[in-house]
């Protein structure tokens, strides 16, 4: 009958604040590996693109002023003396009097300042005819006009998307600096553990939670190195947790933490290193059982076996670390209003979070309880959402308004 | 002067219809990887999830029935005949009146119907005496309880999320049946064009098509493969479009394709196979040098070398084929009205889109024309969605009420 000291989730997250803050790193990826990161810094273009001024179509560089009356009745004659290839410079100097012919995306020649369409010219013996007049810089794409040399193309602390890179593409950069990606060890315990393909012998069950926490790590941005499904041995636990400090920046176990027979996670962290086990039982359910340690400046967070407790748990008390550490904001979570389709029993003293439904019933949402068990991983894929009891309530009525938090936080998508 | 054989964007999809459709494959993948993906068949359980009775608590397995009146005050006690641990099956038969420890996930002994849980028990010289009663079943996860054997887990055409690849592992179903990603061939021609990263010689920029074709592949479930930034010559557009035909399902070619100087690639295109180019021209601004083309009963589509028009044309014509390819639904396009900031010119007989960015002024929403050109990626970058200008309009008034769809389509996320 042995207690836990239980204390509520914000003095368990208070108590871990005294020994360890997320410190996240930078590190230089690959633009083409970039989508989704978070910059470290803001950015600036080294150079004006375009880098020159351009012609915008295919047509005849001109000097403006020559084409000035130009029409399609009277078409004005000028001496054609070259062409200018998109990816080549050109060394000529347009004379008054004189056009170039060149290719979208060419340089315009010293002396051109502005480009003639193929549609509007003709060329006959040496010579084009233009049949319409431009003004300067017509049908040219100047220098500088997409990005400045110096301006900044992509702030700091921006989560990049497809048009971002294209951009950095743009500006020729080919690496950037940007948040890393926080190590996370993932280890499952529990003797009647299973890896999922391996034979299901007598008393076994298939591991979730390995799937699942790898799963909700990657989604706030982590890495998870997974360490293995480990029996409940003392020195097994002891010899994962203490490689999962030496590899990881935080260490996620599941499993062998609640206070029965199976306490021997806890107990094996305690050898490894001083502040230790800080909390152990948060009054919150399901998750009464978590505990957190810190080891060699590195958080481990011991979170219950069972697949749902685990997964809410990881929602309520990990995963802003890790958003923290790797910046990817969090997905905005959806509420919705709805009444509550059967009364609820909760325990006092804990704050309750259960599944729920939702079903449209004559015209009003309804909250179904879903009450299968933490035990049990399709109350978690068949919940639209959860609502929340808090600490003091013990019962919450069946047609009283709740608010539903839908399922697009950072573990649950 | 020459002219395309300009056709509207829905008489080109019709017309490559006759020629090619979209073959969705299947492929195995391990669960692990299954995020995001497709199923392509409905997944049934091979087992009972639990396998088997299981206790929910750590405790005492009983028979319930004699433990009927037992209470704080008058415990009832009984003989402690043994210890279930989680992982092993118990081998004994529990007779009335007797009791086994049991852990958290240990089987239930045959003979045994219900769990007290330690909270309520309290062992004592080879006996156990019981402070509350329980009824059958209580404390135990029944048999299937979670899953049954043959329940239908996922379904047909379901983009797995997390919780779906927690069944999964649930099951201990490793791999499973879903669409295969369809590989795209990029090819980038252009001869001022050079890689980001590389040195910038004068006359050249760098090339932002490799980059934003390849994520927009990613963002529609495709597998883009570069074959490079290629310069504009008959034979090189040949060998690297012929090389596209052989290792993927679908090319895309940018650049080359407008009719000038530089209309290398419909012609390189053209000595592959028949049909050969089916489609030159499309009424849509950005975007009417686009063409399509089917060789090998594989087709190709040219887009044009302008970033923007490149990721417009991309988004309109290429994306929807991908979506089909890859079985993954695309992100649902929002819609926002709001009134016309400035007056806006469109080419009549062209379907025309124009990037927008959203502003707040007095109170109303209005839509600004971006209007750097096609060039600029940034047109694209700095934008919140664009409006479409149909074929038969030549003016689009300040102050009229405009239909802005917002960028979340695949390929501008």
């Amino acid at each position: 009958m042995a207690e836990l000291g239980v204390i509520s989730l914000e003095e368990a997250k208070a108590a871990l604040d005294k020994f360890w803050k997320p410190k996240p790193r930078d590190v230089y990826v690959s633009f083409s590996h970039a989508i989704g990161r978070v910059s470290s810094t803001e950015i600036k273009s080294k150079i004006d693109v375009p880098p020159f001024d351009r012609a915008t179509y295919d047509g005849f560089a001109v000097k403006a002023s020559d084409t000035f009356g130009a029409t399609e009745s009277s078409p004005i004659k000028l001496k054609l003396v070259g062409r200018v290839l998109a990816g080549t410079w050109p060394r000529m100097h347009l004379r008054p009097g004189s056009s170039v012919e060149i290719t979208t995306g060419a340089p315009l020649p010293r002396g051109a300042d502005a480009v003639v369409m193929s549609e509007y010219a003709v060329v006959e013996d040496g010579s084009v005819n233009i049949y319409r007049s431009v003004s300067p810089w017509e049908n040219v794409t100047s220098r500088g006009s997409d990005i400045k040399k110096g301006q900044i193309v992509i702030g700091r602390l921006k989560q990049l998307n497809l048009l971002d890179v294209a951009v950095l593409a743009a500006i020729g950069v080919k690496k950037i600096m940007v948040k890393d990606r926080p190590k996370v060890a993932v280890i499952s315990t529990g003797s009647e553990l299973v890896e999922p393909g391996a034979k299901l012998r007598k008393g076994k069950i298939y591991d979730v939670n390995a799937t699942s926490l790898s799963e909700s790590v990657r989604a706030c941005g982590g890495e998870p190195v997974f360490l293995g499904t480990i029996s409940d041995r003392f020195s097994a636990i002891k010899a994962a947790v203490s490689n999962g400090i030496k590899i990881a920046d935080v260490v996620l176990i599941s499993g062998g933490s609640s206070v029965g027979t199976g306490d021997l996670t806890p107990r094996a962290i305690a050898t490894l290193g001083r502040p230790g086990v800080i909390v152990h039982g948060i009054a919150m359910k399901p998750g009464k059982p978590t505990f957190i340690a810190v080891v060699k400046n590195k958080p481990i967070f011991g979170l219950p076996g069972y697949p749902v407790s685990a997964l809410m748990v990881f929602d309520q008390l990990v995963a802003d670390y890790l958003h923290e550490l790797s910046g990817i904001p969090r997905s905005r979570q959806s509420v919705v209003q709805a009444k509550l389709a059967t009364k609820l029993l909760s325990a006092r003293g804990r704050q309750e979070f259960v599944p729920v439904k939702l079903v449209e019933k004559d015209g009003q949402k309804l909250a179904e309880p879903i009450l299968k068990g933490s035990g049990a991983i399709t109350s978690l894929s068949t919940a639209d959402g959860y609502i929340e009891v808090p600490l003091e309530r013990e019962i919450v009525e069946e047609g009283e308004s709740v608010e539903v938090k839908l399922f697009r936080g950072c573990s649950l998508v």
